[in-house]
Protein backbone atom coordinates (compact mmCIF):
# COMPACT_ATOMS: atom_id res chain seq x y z
CA UNK A 1 0.00 0.00 0.00
CA UNK A 2 1.49 3.18 -0.88
CA UNK A 3 1.44 6.87 0.73
CA UNK A 4 -1.15 8.23 -1.71
CA UNK A 5 -3.73 5.51 -0.62
CA UNK A 6 -3.51 5.64 2.59
CA UNK A 7 -3.15 9.65 2.51
CA UNK A 8 -6.45 10.80 4.61
CA UNK A 9 -8.16 14.39 4.97
CA UNK A 10 -5.88 15.93 7.91
CA UNK A 11 -6.53 19.68 9.24
CA UNK A 12 -3.77 22.11 8.21
CA UNK A 13 -3.14 25.54 10.29
CA UNK A 14 -0.49 28.04 8.48
CA UNK A 15 2.64 29.18 9.78
CA UNK A 16 1.06 32.76 10.85
CA UNK A 17 -1.48 31.35 12.90
CA UNK A 18 -1.91 31.88 16.16
CA UNK A 19 0.18 29.31 18.73
CA UNK A 20 -2.82 28.96 21.28
CA UNK A 21 -5.15 28.53 18.22
CA UNK A 22 -2.99 26.02 17.16
CA UNK A 23 -2.80 24.03 20.81
CA UNK A 24 -6.61 24.42 20.63
CA UNK A 25 -6.95 22.69 17.62
CA UNK A 26 -4.62 20.17 18.69
CA UNK A 27 -6.14 19.61 22.20
CA UNK A 28 -9.82 19.41 20.71
CA UNK A 29 -9.45 17.19 18.06
CA UNK A 30 -6.91 15.12 19.75
CA UNK A 31 -4.54 15.23 17.09
CA UNK A 32 -0.96 13.71 16.65
CA UNK A 33 0.36 16.72 15.57
CA UNK A 34 -0.01 19.31 12.96
CA UNK A 35 0.74 19.82 9.75
CA UNK A 36 2.06 23.31 8.65
CA UNK A 37 1.09 24.24 5.47
CA UNK A 38 2.23 27.78 3.62
CA UNK A 39 0.09 30.76 1.71
CA UNK A 40 0.30 27.88 -1.46
CA UNK A 41 -1.20 24.95 0.44
CA UNK A 42 2.35 23.30 -0.12
CA UNK A 43 2.95 21.53 3.09
CA UNK A 44 6.25 22.74 4.87
CA UNK A 45 6.14 20.13 8.02
CA UNK A 46 5.03 18.27 10.24
CA UNK A 47 4.85 18.82 13.89
CA UNK A 48 4.49 16.07 16.32
CA UNK A 49 1.96 17.04 19.48
CA UNK A 50 4.85 16.52 22.30
CA UNK A 51 6.96 19.40 20.53
CA UNK A 52 4.04 21.84 21.48
CA UNK A 53 4.67 21.04 25.46
CA UNK A 54 8.73 22.49 24.46
CA UNK A 55 7.46 25.79 24.26
CA UNK A 56 5.48 25.79 27.49
CA UNK A 57 8.87 24.71 29.44
CA UNK A 58 11.09 28.36 29.87
CA UNK A 59 14.53 27.91 28.25
CA UNK A 60 16.37 28.58 31.95
CA UNK A 61 14.43 25.00 32.93
CA UNK A 62 15.44 23.51 29.43
CA UNK A 63 19.20 24.08 30.31
CA UNK A 64 18.58 22.53 33.87
CA UNK A 65 15.79 20.53 33.86
CA UNK A 66 16.41 20.12 37.54
CA UNK A 67 14.94 23.73 37.71
CA UNK A 68 11.28 22.38 37.11
CA UNK A 69 11.11 21.13 40.69
CA UNK A 70 11.32 24.43 41.88
CA UNK A 71 9.27 26.98 39.55
CA UNK A 72 6.53 28.21 41.44
CA UNK A 73 2.68 26.35 40.65
CA UNK A 74 0.84 28.91 39.80
CA UNK A 75 3.42 30.45 36.98
CA UNK A 76 2.86 26.80 35.58
CA UNK A 77 -0.39 26.78 35.46
CA UNK A 78 -0.78 30.43 33.30
CA UNK A 79 2.52 28.88 31.60
CA UNK A 80 0.35 28.58 28.26
CA UNK A 81 -0.72 32.27 28.46
CA UNK A 82 1.85 33.33 26.47
CA UNK A 83 1.53 30.56 23.30
CA UNK A 84 -1.28 33.58 22.57
CA UNK A 85 1.95 36.04 21.97
CA UNK A 86 3.84 33.61 19.67
CA UNK A 87 2.78 31.49 16.11
CA UNK A 88 3.06 28.87 14.75
CA UNK A 89 6.15 29.31 12.82
CA UNK A 90 7.74 30.14 16.46
CA UNK A 91 7.29 26.72 17.64
CA UNK A 92 8.77 24.88 14.88
CA UNK A 93 12.12 23.04 15.04
CA UNK A 94 14.33 24.36 12.60
CA UNK A 95 16.18 21.02 11.67
CA UNK A 96 13.15 19.20 11.07
CA UNK A 97 11.81 20.81 8.08
CA UNK A 98 10.32 19.11 4.97
CA UNK A 99 11.62 15.72 6.96
CA UNK A 100 8.23 14.21 7.90
CA UNK A 101 6.77 15.40 3.79
CA UNK A 102 6.45 11.96 2.28
CA UNK A 103 5.59 11.70 -2.08
CA UNK A 104 2.76 9.74 -2.99
CA UNK A 105 4.59 7.10 -4.55
CA UNK A 106 6.25 5.98 -1.08
CA UNK A 107 5.46 2.78 0.74
CA UNK A 108 3.80 1.40 4.41
CA UNK A 109 7.57 0.33 5.01
CA UNK A 110 9.25 3.86 4.32
CA UNK A 111 6.60 5.66 6.56
CA UNK A 112 6.94 3.24 9.26
CA UNK A 113 10.35 3.64 8.83
CA UNK A 114 10.20 7.78 8.65
CA UNK A 115 7.91 7.49 11.44
CA UNK A 116 10.02 5.58 14.07
CA UNK A 117 13.91 7.02 12.94
CA UNK A 118 11.71 10.97 13.25
CA UNK A 119 9.69 9.75 16.32
CA UNK A 120 6.13 11.53 14.70
CA UNK A 121 2.70 9.33 14.24
CA UNK A 122 2.33 11.73 11.70
CA UNK A 123 3.42 12.65 8.28
CA UNK A 124 2.04 14.68 5.00
CA UNK A 125 1.62 13.50 1.29
CA UNK A 126 2.33 15.61 -1.67
CA UNK A 127 2.30 14.51 -5.29
CA UNK A 128 4.65 15.17 -7.50
CA UNK A 129 3.92 19.30 -7.63
CA UNK A 130 4.39 18.99 -3.93
CA UNK A 131 0.83 20.02 -3.22
CA UNK A 132 -0.99 17.62 -0.22
CA UNK A 133 -2.73 14.94 -0.50
CA UNK A 134 -3.40 14.27 3.02
CA UNK A 135 -2.01 12.94 5.94
CA UNK A 136 -1.23 9.58 7.38
CA UNK A 137 -1.39 8.89 10.79
CA UNK A 138 0.51 5.90 12.72
CA UNK A 139 -3.51 4.88 13.10
CA UNK A 140 -4.25 4.92 10.18
CA UNK A 141 -0.81 3.06 9.25
CA UNK A 142 -1.92 0.56 11.80
CA UNK A 143 -5.62 0.24 10.72
CA UNK A 144 -4.64 -0.29 7.12
CA UNK A 145 -1.67 -3.18 8.11
CA UNK A 146 -3.14 -4.84 11.00
CA UNK A 147 -4.45 -8.16 10.26
CA UNK A 148 -8.60 -8.47 10.14
CA UNK A 149 -9.42 -9.94 13.45
CA UNK B 1 -1.53 22.18 39.43
CA UNK B 2 -0.01 18.85 40.12
CA UNK B 3 0.54 15.30 38.49
CA UNK B 4 -2.39 13.46 41.28
CA UNK B 5 -4.77 15.99 39.72
CA UNK B 6 -3.89 15.69 36.16
CA UNK B 7 -3.96 11.84 36.29
CA UNK B 8 -7.09 10.11 34.59
CA UNK B 9 -7.96 6.45 33.60
CA UNK B 10 -5.87 5.14 30.88
CA UNK B 11 -5.90 1.78 29.50
CA UNK B 12 -3.18 -0.31 30.46
CA UNK B 13 -0.95 -3.07 29.25
CA UNK B 14 1.21 -6.09 30.54
CA UNK B 15 4.24 -7.24 29.43
CA UNK B 16 2.94 -10.28 28.30
CA UNK B 17 0.37 -8.99 26.34
CA UNK B 18 0.48 -9.84 22.19
CA UNK B 19 1.84 -7.48 20.52
CA UNK B 20 -1.08 -7.48 17.85
CA UNK B 21 -3.28 -7.37 20.73
CA UNK B 22 -1.88 -4.23 21.88
CA UNK B 23 -1.44 -2.50 18.58
CA UNK B 24 -4.66 -3.09 18.37
CA UNK B 25 -5.65 -1.02 21.15
CA UNK B 26 -3.30 1.76 20.41
CA UNK B 27 -5.31 2.03 16.93
CA UNK B 28 -8.55 1.35 17.86
CA UNK B 29 -8.99 3.93 20.79
CA UNK B 30 -6.20 6.31 19.10
CA UNK B 31 -3.67 6.34 21.98
CA UNK B 32 -0.74 8.31 22.41
CA UNK B 33 0.97 5.63 23.41
CA UNK B 34 0.84 2.56 25.62
CA UNK B 35 1.34 2.15 29.78
CA UNK B 36 2.91 -1.11 30.41
CA UNK B 37 2.04 -3.14 33.74
CA UNK B 38 3.83 -5.44 35.34
CA UNK B 39 1.77 -8.45 36.99
CA UNK B 40 1.19 -6.22 40.50
CA UNK B 41 0.04 -3.43 38.34
CA UNK B 42 2.44 -1.36 38.87
CA UNK B 43 3.73 0.89 35.74
CA UNK B 44 7.28 -0.48 34.39
CA UNK B 45 7.16 2.15 31.59
CA UNK B 46 5.16 4.03 28.64
CA UNK B 47 5.82 3.32 25.22
CA UNK B 48 4.81 6.31 22.87
CA UNK B 49 2.66 5.22 20.06
CA UNK B 50 5.33 5.89 17.45
CA UNK B 51 7.60 3.24 18.96
CA UNK B 52 5.11 0.61 17.47
CA UNK B 53 5.97 1.87 14.12
CA UNK B 54 9.59 0.34 15.02
CA UNK B 55 8.50 -3.12 15.29
CA UNK B 56 7.23 -3.24 11.71
CA UNK B 57 10.72 -2.19 10.32
CA UNK B 58 12.80 -5.35 9.55
CA UNK B 59 16.61 -4.99 11.24
CA UNK B 60 18.08 -4.45 7.75
CA UNK B 61 16.03 -1.52 6.79
CA UNK B 62 16.80 0.16 10.58
CA UNK B 63 20.32 -0.50 9.36
CA UNK B 64 20.26 0.85 5.90
CA UNK B 65 16.84 2.88 5.56
CA UNK B 66 17.62 3.37 1.80
CA UNK B 67 16.54 0.24 1.74
CA UNK B 68 12.78 0.64 2.48
CA UNK B 69 12.74 2.02 -0.93
CA UNK B 70 12.84 -1.76 -2.96
CA UNK B 71 11.23 -3.56 -0.29
CA UNK B 72 9.05 -5.62 -1.87
CA UNK B 73 5.14 -3.93 -1.34
CA UNK B 74 3.06 -7.23 -0.63
CA UNK B 75 5.85 -7.98 1.87
CA UNK B 76 5.45 -4.58 4.12
CA UNK B 77 1.17 -4.91 3.65
CA UNK B 78 1.77 -8.11 5.82
CA UNK B 79 4.63 -7.19 7.94
CA UNK B 80 2.09 -6.52 10.87
CA UNK B 81 0.90 -10.27 10.98
CA UNK B 82 4.29 -10.91 12.51
CA UNK B 83 3.62 -8.84 15.49
CA UNK B 84 1.13 -11.70 16.23
CA UNK B 85 4.05 -13.97 17.24
CA UNK B 86 5.58 -11.16 19.48
CA UNK B 87 5.19 -10.02 23.07
CA UNK B 88 5.07 -6.05 24.29
CA UNK B 89 7.62 -6.74 26.43
CA UNK B 90 9.55 -7.24 23.11
CA UNK B 91 8.81 -4.09 21.89
CA UNK B 92 10.39 -2.09 25.00
CA UNK B 93 13.12 -0.06 24.15
CA UNK B 94 15.67 -1.36 26.59
CA UNK B 95 16.85 2.31 27.38
CA UNK B 96 13.44 3.94 28.78
CA UNK B 97 12.13 1.81 31.43
CA UNK B 98 10.61 3.92 34.22
CA UNK B 99 11.91 7.55 32.66
CA UNK B 100 7.98 7.82 31.59
CA UNK B 101 6.82 7.27 34.95
CA UNK B 102 6.20 10.44 37.20
CA UNK B 103 4.87 10.99 40.99
CA UNK B 104 1.84 12.37 42.24
CA UNK B 105 3.66 15.67 43.58
CA UNK B 106 5.30 16.60 40.21
CA UNK B 107 4.18 19.82 38.45
CA UNK B 108 2.63 20.48 35.41
CA UNK B 109 5.93 21.68 34.26
CA UNK B 110 7.93 18.94 35.11
CA UNK B 111 5.66 16.92 33.34
CA UNK B 112 6.03 19.15 30.05
CA UNK B 113 9.19 19.22 30.35
CA UNK B 114 9.37 15.64 30.68
CA UNK B 115 7.78 14.97 27.51
CA UNK B 116 9.65 17.40 25.32
CA UNK B 117 12.96 15.75 26.54
CA UNK B 118 11.21 11.85 25.93
CA UNK B 119 9.24 12.97 23.08
CA UNK B 120 6.28 11.54 24.52
CA UNK B 121 2.62 12.45 24.51
CA UNK B 122 2.02 10.07 27.49
CA UNK B 123 3.40 10.00 30.85
CA UNK B 124 1.95 7.58 33.87
CA UNK B 125 1.12 8.93 37.20
CA UNK B 126 1.88 6.62 40.63
CA UNK B 127 1.70 7.18 44.33
CA UNK B 128 4.34 6.86 47.10
CA UNK B 129 3.82 2.83 46.53
CA UNK B 130 4.78 2.89 43.07
CA UNK B 131 1.43 2.18 42.17
CA UNK B 132 -1.00 3.51 39.42
CA UNK B 133 -2.85 6.60 39.90
CA UNK B 134 -3.55 7.14 36.37
CA UNK B 135 -1.72 8.56 33.19
CA UNK B 136 -1.51 12.28 31.71
CA UNK B 137 -1.53 12.71 27.88
CA UNK B 138 -0.64 16.05 26.28
CA UNK B 139 -4.43 16.79 25.59
CA UNK B 140 -4.87 16.42 29.28
CA UNK B 141 -2.46 19.01 29.94
CA UNK B 142 -3.21 21.36 27.31
CA UNK B 143 -7.20 20.86 28.47
CA UNK B 144 -5.79 21.78 32.08
CA UNK B 145 -3.91 24.78 31.01
CA UNK B 146 -4.93 26.35 28.26
CA UNK B 147 -6.76 29.02 28.93
CA UNK B 148 -10.68 29.09 28.76
CA UNK B 149 -11.81 31.13 25.26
Amino acid sequence: MLARELAAEYPTIRGDTNALEAARLLESQRLPGLVVVADDGKPLTVLPAYHVARFVVPVYIREDPALARVVDEAHADHLFDFLASKRVNDLLVADRSESLVVQADETMIEIAELMERERSPLVAVVDEHGLLLGAVTLFELLGAALPVS
